[in-house]
């Protein structure tokens, strides 16, 4: 096979010859945005479930599973709701031959479905905070252009939903989902910008929307995750009351939490490179190839030798593979790397004189480790592996923001940081630059670097200005 | 709260009463048959399929995911099958308000979702043995009375599909997994009996069918989990074909492996009591509960002692809870009797004085324990329960089912075990009695003691005769 087109000229081209190449997704299925999860696809996405669970567990969520169908006359309860999915839900309209009385939606997220319960499960302040999760599959009728984890009709979802006594309490659940998100991408060495929606692009019936978003593609941005605060909105629609300490009856406050497959999406579009996928070992299917380099007449030694090496990695619950087979070191080397494993881990006639091993990581950097303590050398070489990965993506991220603090034109082909008075006519302004909108004003600077008091980029105002980021959403 | 209904003398009540006031799921969910996975439903059944997969990955089976929905032309291809569920599918007809070209099958089953893709995957013997699985829920609209877990219309579902090169690695496969079955109720403390479906009753598009029966309810059984063979079926209709080693196009052979959250529901009605669930310790939520029973002025004694108890019992990767509300014991014992939970074990003054706990079992059984070296002797308690818990439940298959080797009266309270000849015409005859069927032809004896050669109930022909299983399926 040929070179991967050129990712940085033709993003799109080389995310969809990667994922085919890779094997990580297959989407050929008859229905367009409907993907299938090969093994390999799976077991990425299986260790990103596990990943999720180690991060909100924790935060006293526990794992629920609503059904996936909801009768309509639930889901229209909430009005905005019901009208930003109008034209996105899949309607069950028939059981066999029989016409159904009341049509069934096809979850494309869960708050209708769930909230008629916890009206009947929340009776009593004793029964809050209520906070469950589900990872499921949701459904969205797509008309856009569809793709392989970024934009599909069929999306594995995790959603997170609780209910408190007060609206102190939610949104203090609001920041410790937003801190559990960062530990999230942390540990897939991905850097994001937590991010405000302004209102007029908020979650339909959400008080405030928290999104993280990351640079994909050059110039454009993924929403991955979002955090909502729902007030008492929802809970008012859906009957959801208690009875406070006092005796009174009392509306709660909510939140939910999401996150999509576009996670992955994220880990394949930041990290992956001209060789094709690069994983961060968190989520690695596989995260140490061994490949023997055979040479004349040592084959029982070199077999002993690699038996010796994934004893030495089993042991510490790495996931590795040895790869024996007779074809050419380059060829095992051409597509390990292609399917992203961070470490590959050589072993030939020198290194077994030596009582050593190659480990080269996916990045390219070369280490030779002792046969002796071998786990340990390779547990080092992974955790410094990440390290280089989060510092390449951050210093991507860093390279396609640029902060307009001069009032000068925006550039529609990077992430343009300004100041904003939060007011919709400045903050639709920006849509006079052809195809760039407003994000959202900044909810954490980390990935910002120092950045002065803002004035609004358009009305110079500096009453009430914050940072805001102008960009291309996907 | 009242006692339950007795379990004897009227099954299901005493069985949607004990789902209820335990909170292994929650049927008021506004759609009939579908029901909401609490969170200590959710957490049994996490176990069950992870159960499930230690049993099945062994045997070569890689996860995978396909999509929910099948378009209607390639659900179609296999005639018999579409038959089969003709009555059953839910249809999703609209995208938002768009009329879909193509009505779309919500999954009964996925043969028709994966095999077109099988036909893209398979293309030589090299890609052959295939063996996928899944773990998702399926859709049947059901229209008979249902019941959590025994007849539901979203279901929590194991699926593995495979594909070889040759019905007799096919039906090799089929053994496997019948072993893996046995296996996976051995883990669960439940007797099931194997038997082959007789060819009016096996699965639409099967060259023949094995299903896994338990007794339930008194007289009634319970189809739980089915090994199908499709010979070459449904790759002629999906044009799945592989090129041998001798270059020639063949056609490979399939088996299909189903195992629903019927399992669930067998364990809670084989195990369950007058006092509510019994968890084997397998899938219990909570494997142990430990309660200090507090006396006059002992309370930092028993403080540290409950933790010393807790720190023994997690540093072995038991499950267990820790009760120290402030309730009285017996309020304690009784809620977590009613949660099925397999271990108690009391630290009072006594207990303390004598460096030790009590254990006490959920079937009643007391056992002192030292409190030097605990977490073995309460590894050593959990595994004596589950095997007085398995002899128990042999028990009861044993006394349901009947032997009829005289040519007398076929009795629908029991299970009845006769000779059959494998025609039709006989088979038929059960159903002269009432509520009886033919099941099909034992597959497997261990349950049934020894046998005497058998001649068939209704021509009185020893020629192919063998035993067989008539009974009143739920």
């Amino acid at each position: 096979m040929g070179d991967l087109p050129d990712k940085e000229r033709a993003f799109f081209e080389w995310y969809i010859e990667v994922l085919e190449r890779s094997g990580i997704t297959d989407k050929r299925y008859p229905i367009k945005g409907m993907n299938v999860w090969t093994p390999f696809g799976k077991k990425a996405s299986s260790l990103m479930d596990r990943l999720i669970r180690s991060k909100i567990e924790p935060l006293g969520y526990d794992e629920v599973n609503f059904p996936a169908l909801i009768p309509e006359t639930e889901f229209k309860k909430e009005g905005e709701h019901i009208k930003g999915f109008d034209e996105q839900v899949y309607w069950v309209t028939h059981g066999g031959k029989t016409e159904l009385d009341i049509k069934l939606a096809l979850r494309p997220t869960s708050e209708t479905a769930m909230y008629p319960m916890f009206a009947l499960w929340v009776r009593s302040h004793r029964d809050l905070p209520l906070r469950v999760y589900q990872i499921v599959n949701v459904f969205r009728y797509e008309t856009k252009t569809t793709r392989p984890f970024i934009r599909v009709r069929e999306i594995h979802f995790f959603e997170g939903h609780t209910v408190h006594l007060s609206a102190v309490e939610a949104e203090k659940q609001v920041r410790e989902d937003i801190d559990s998100f960062v530990a999230i991408t942390r540990a897939l060495c991905l850097p994001h910008l937590s991010i405000r929606r302004p209102d007029w692009d908020k979650f339909p019936g959400a008080r405030y929307s928290i999104a993280f978003d990351m640079p994909l593609g050059g110039s454009k941005t993924l929403q991955i995750a979002t955090v909502h605060y729902y007030a008492d909105n929802f809970a008012r629609a859906y009957g959801i009351a208690f009875e406070d300490r006092d005796g009174t009856q009392k509306i709660p406050h909510q939140t939910t939490y999401g996150i999509s497959e576009r996670l992955l999406g994220a880990v394949v579009g930041m990290h992956g490179d001209a060789k094709g996928l690069v994983f961060p070992s968190s989520i690695a299917p596989v995260q140490v190839v061994v490949i023997p380099i055979p040479g004349a007449g040592d084959s029982p030694e070199l077999t002993s030798a690699t038996e010796v090496v994934m004893n030495s990695l089993k042991e510490l619950g790495i996931r590795a593979v040895l790869d024996a087979s007779d074809e050419r070191p380059g060829s095992k080397f051409y597509r390990w790397e292609l399917k992203g494993v961070p470490l590959r881990v050589e072993i030939g006639r020198r290194e077994i004189a030596e009582k050593r091993v190659t480990a080269v990581n996916r990045l390219g950097t070369k280490t030779p480790l002792l046969l002796e303590g071998l786990g340990e050398g390779i547990l080092t070489a992974l955790s410094a592996f990440d390290s280089a990965l989060a510092a390449r993506a951050e210093a991507s991220l860093r390279s396609r923001m640029v902060q307009v603090t001069d009032g000068g034109a925006l550039n529609p082909e990077v992430v343009n940081v300004i100041g904003w008075c939060g007011r919709a006519e400045c903050g639709h302004e920006v849509e006079k630059t052809p195809g760039l909108s407003l994000l959202g004003t900044v909810e954490d600077s980390e990935h910002l670097g120092k950045l002065p008091p803002p004035v609004c980029h358009f009305c110079k105002n500096p009453t009430n200005a914050v940072w805001a980021v102008a960009a291309r959403p996907l």
